[in-house]
């Protein structure tokens, strides 16, 4: 990670775009609204692209003013748009005769929309997907600067990303809430939580609401662990036990369960398939009445949290300091507590997963808490 | 409905019990709270009665202080726990050699349980199938007094219930935060919510966040008219719609579709299948993104709010005051904002649903919400 | 109070305007909204008069589209602003020679300014004092209708206004916060609530939160009761008290001590006045270390609660319901739990209190709750 | 700052002591939770020390269990108490005949306390005072290991104590609630913020909640710059400025004038002096209606946020690491994101303030935020 420090200024750049791929996070206004207006306050304009990559590609581009990001630090959502599933690099462009979908690379086009109105930098907020669209950019020659966006935390490079600790303290919220009617009822209640294939989520609310078992995908589970848990609980007079489970965790040996349960109804897997047979399982074996939530997309809208505001504002902020040096093809970062940037490409095809000997395991370890394994 | 006013205090009671029956409800601890301290306030001893009534079939009964009380007002759940599958009047006792349950009628042992401690009134805090098994307490002669309990605000009699309130603001806050990530992504969002065949916590929610579609059983729904709307809304650049959608809600015409589902997949509607359909049958047809949340017990666990504080309070606080005057066999109720008595079965077989021409339905499609009719 | 069944339709407005007076309220907006929404959506046509009688006074009405309405259900505040300060019926204008401010009736000036655009009728939310410039208006054959506004739920004539829930859920979070550093540290904690002369959101947080003491404005107080009650709980072993008052409460036998208070320091009163003395002359006579917090102005701002966002926005339905029947000179109200409407200026120079019978105080006083009296 | 990974396991040690110390901090609870079951976790015995060191003094120690410490990671306050007025070391113990308070030290008797139990080691939370305190206990030859706590974040050794994100998220709700009424009604909104000499609260909720100005300590503030800056933004058409105000903040040129507000008034400074002084000053100066609040006490109560159980809960995890490992002396720390420890008095004496070339400074300069400087 190099370091502000490093460098010296070196720009006299005049006009920018932001740009927000993937999917929503909360933050990304507070994003937006620091590069605004930290851009205007240098005599820099800005413009915004619509909807992400698509938008560039269609040429939906606007420019913003300092009204345009008045009020909008609070707000879920991005006021520019999102989307994630357009590639400029591997676009649709219609059908050949026998109906199959024509791509074409429409960098080349992207890059033309950016220098027709005189914009020399572009300011990508996403994730690793997002990146290696803006590195395919950079390398027409055109100047982007990445800015680290993920709920999943899972970013390679960054310690922690805006919007993470918007869905914790909502996934906390909800687990704090079901654990009052488990202990009324003397259930178990299974909570899946998102993070796709990192267990950041789930461990950090797991903790934050005394989850007495955490399932991540690092720490591939057993089923007879968590059934005796489960009764060992109730026979201590604990006769309720709350699961916190991400979205991708497995069992032990592969993933046949799910393999199989994905099998029978491909859909099974896609939304709350674990919590649901994880539910289903535990009743059948315990005879404790099981009960599942799958929290899904409320985890990922909304207010974001002040420590979420905060952050935002330091990475917008920070990667205009890296434009007014001159860089560019850098990815604004966060590690052990301090901005830097590292290249833009860093992260793709690497994942941050939970290391099994991370201090918040042992941490959830010692107060009891069992990870199934 | 009776007021207090109509009477004159006729009882020198000494000793009561309490009991929660059904499912959980934020104040629940409330009323207990209220209950416990307003009797021994006035001398008399309370008991709390474990797990509804399979505490009072199995005698676990235990005295209640002011300690026991404090500081529960904030708690979600119930302290002394309840349980929604044990009728007295239909008590499983052991099998029979050929291996089919033995079921007795043990009101009797109820009563006695009670009378050894020297209680006198039992109060009875839940919905109707509680109520019913109150009512054949009572046909034994002894003294129950009961206040109504259900998130739904479905109960017949009453025109508010504690709970209802919490669920609406925790059901809101989730509308507000989907409302981002639809807008974000110019998706639709299918929200389902809690309420059996009463429409009444979507109403609210859905009217209090704004929701552009409120599918409720009261009204049953026509999918064209759900796409066409999603369509209109995104002809008129307004490229997101948030529906939120009542677990029991079903479309025109009975509930074909519905039933298709359980078919193929019996568990299919018991959670999340209405919205789960709704958004897959919309995505199909408009080609816009869809996705759904079912929101699940969240709805019902934890920290009521200030307003169920309140009323579970003035609940606890009535129920009290009608063993006071030395009544029995009644059942506390809230009517154009007063409060009163009904007879304790008032309630049973009935349900308060959502008429159709509730003028908060007016209110809703008088600012463009669509019931889908 | 009438309702709309008692009326017909015989109205063939095509122009109106809105209008917010007084202080903030959560709500404004989204009856504002509800207005804009219900008249565009029956062919009428919106105008907004920025920053109440002042804008109408210097002429600043804008029109208000759906556009300008849409996302501001869940923002506190008023979009089109208020002011509490201006009343066209006594407005400055100059100073004459020797200075003094010359003041004149400018209503005719209001309603030309109305008329000139075709404007028909006038909707104004506000208070008591809002009303009875609304009567002068009215007063010059221009159509007004009322719709009530007050945090304090003080308003003669409707049983409930928007706001007041949403202060108590804000004055009984922070209760909930305060309890914990006073049972921590075996303080004394006075908490001072808006609500000027009314006791209504002290009362409703107070017991929301298990206050153990409640200070209203039509309750006197006698210090020595107060330092009795914190005393003998610090004898049970409740070494904290947490007290909530209002800041219109006072001392028995008229407000000397307050008097005395002001006549040292005329700001005293202001704001904290009574709840600094309060902690001040706790901690003299009983030994026992108090703090004070006076919550102020977060009471009043920000997001309104689910309920309250229902209940303006049925409010703003229920002015167009009458606006479409043809009415004038009406204000808004709710009765036991129905909507319905009374003489604008019904609620002039009357004030809602809290009678010392109330319900809710016989409930608090049942829980152990002192009122010091 | 040592790590655990530097030290091998050294300790049979089989009975401690937990004692809270100081003020109120939101996570002091899942501190002594995480700590009493971790020990028991591991074969040790817990006890825990009443109202901190009073309660060691007067040999109120009582044993911990399991059951002691479930449900309380979501509870504000200590389950122990805290006292911030008691030094074993300068004890009260009566009066001379001239009845002058003798005071006596009592260290020793607080180690013999301790040792009649035979407890081995004492986990003390607290701040600097505490860990003074602490040093001398460790001097007599007991073993102490110290876990840093204050909201204000300002310890010197460690990035961030728990406790921070919870004021933070208090103070930038109330932000955020004001900025609606500011916004409606045109006006300046000056709240004061909790920190004693530190600013990072303040610095924290004014960038999370996008407030105008930032009034810290560490940053001397000229009320010139600050009146320009109002009358700036309401000629710009932003006619309310939000001003977020340390406690210790302080005019330019030393502190002559708060010296001056505390010669007439010595209480004024205590709480709300600044704000109150801040808002009079601008409203003569600028004849822009202006209000303050002093959010106070409630920021510091109440459940902490996520983050703060988290932090709580890793840190009494570490303390007991350092137990395990034989350590004596040391208190846990956080630095650049990793758990570490440092000699328990290195904090002793220094503040950890704000630096005036911080990146969150820099970040909140460059989207418009005003020091007042």
């Amino acid at each position: 990670m190099a370091t502000i420090q490093d460098r010296v200024p070196a720009s006299n750049i005049k006009r920018i775009a932001v740009l927000t791929g993937g999917g929503d996070c909360p933050g990304l206004n507070a994003v937006i609204r620091a590069v605004t207006k930290d851009a205007i306050n240098h005599g820099i304009e800005v413009y915004g692209i619509e909807d992400g990559f698509l938008g560039l590609v269609e040429d939906r581009i606007r420019p913003l003013s300092i009204d345009d990001v008045s009020n909008i630090l609070t707000m879920g959502g991005t006021i520019i748009g999102s989307n994630n599933r357009s590639n400029p690099a591997n676009f649709p462009v219609g059908k050949d005769k026998d109906g199959n979908t024509i791509f074409k690379d429409l960098t080349d086009v992207c890059v033309t929309h950016l220098q027709i109105r005189k914009i020399e930098a572009l300011i990508v907020i996403g994730g690793d997907g997002t990146m290696s669209i803006a590195k395919q950019i950079t390398d027409k020659g055109f100047n982007c600067i990445g800015i680290p966006k993920t709920i999943d935390n899972d970013l390679y490079g960054t310690d922690i990303t805006f919007g993470f600790q918007t869905a914790v303290h909502i996934a906390t919220e909800a687990l704090d809430r079901v654990h009052s009617t488990a202990a009324s009822h003397h259930r178990v209640m299974v909570v899946e939580l998102m993070g796709r294939n990192a267990g950041w989520i789930t461990l950090h609310a797991g903790l934050a609401s005394g989850s007495d078992i955490i399932l991540i995908p690092e720490i591939e589970f057993d089923l007879d662990k968590i059934t005796e848990y489960c009764l060992w609980r109730s026979q201590r007079g604990k006769r309720f036990t709350i699961i916190a489970v991400s979205e991708g965790a497995k069992p032990k040996g592969g993933d046949q369960i799910v393999d199989r349960l994905v099998e029978n109804s491909p859909e099974a897997i896609r939304l709350g398939g674990v919590a649901k047979w994880l539910a289903g399982e535990i009743e059948e074996r315990t005879e404790i009445e099981s009960r599942y939530v799958v929290l899904g997309h409320v985890q990922r809208g909304g207010t974001p949290t002040a420590g979420d505001r905060v952050l935002a504002t330091q990475f917008g902020h920070h990667a205009m300091e890296l434009l007014k040096m001159g860089l560019t093809n850098r990815l604004v970062v966060m590690q052990g507590g301090e901005l830097g940037d590292v290249e833009i490409t860093s992260a793709a095809d690497k994942q941050r997963l939970v290391p099994k000997d991370h201090p918040l395991i042992a941490a959830a370890r010692s107060v009891y808490t069992s990870f199934g394994d």
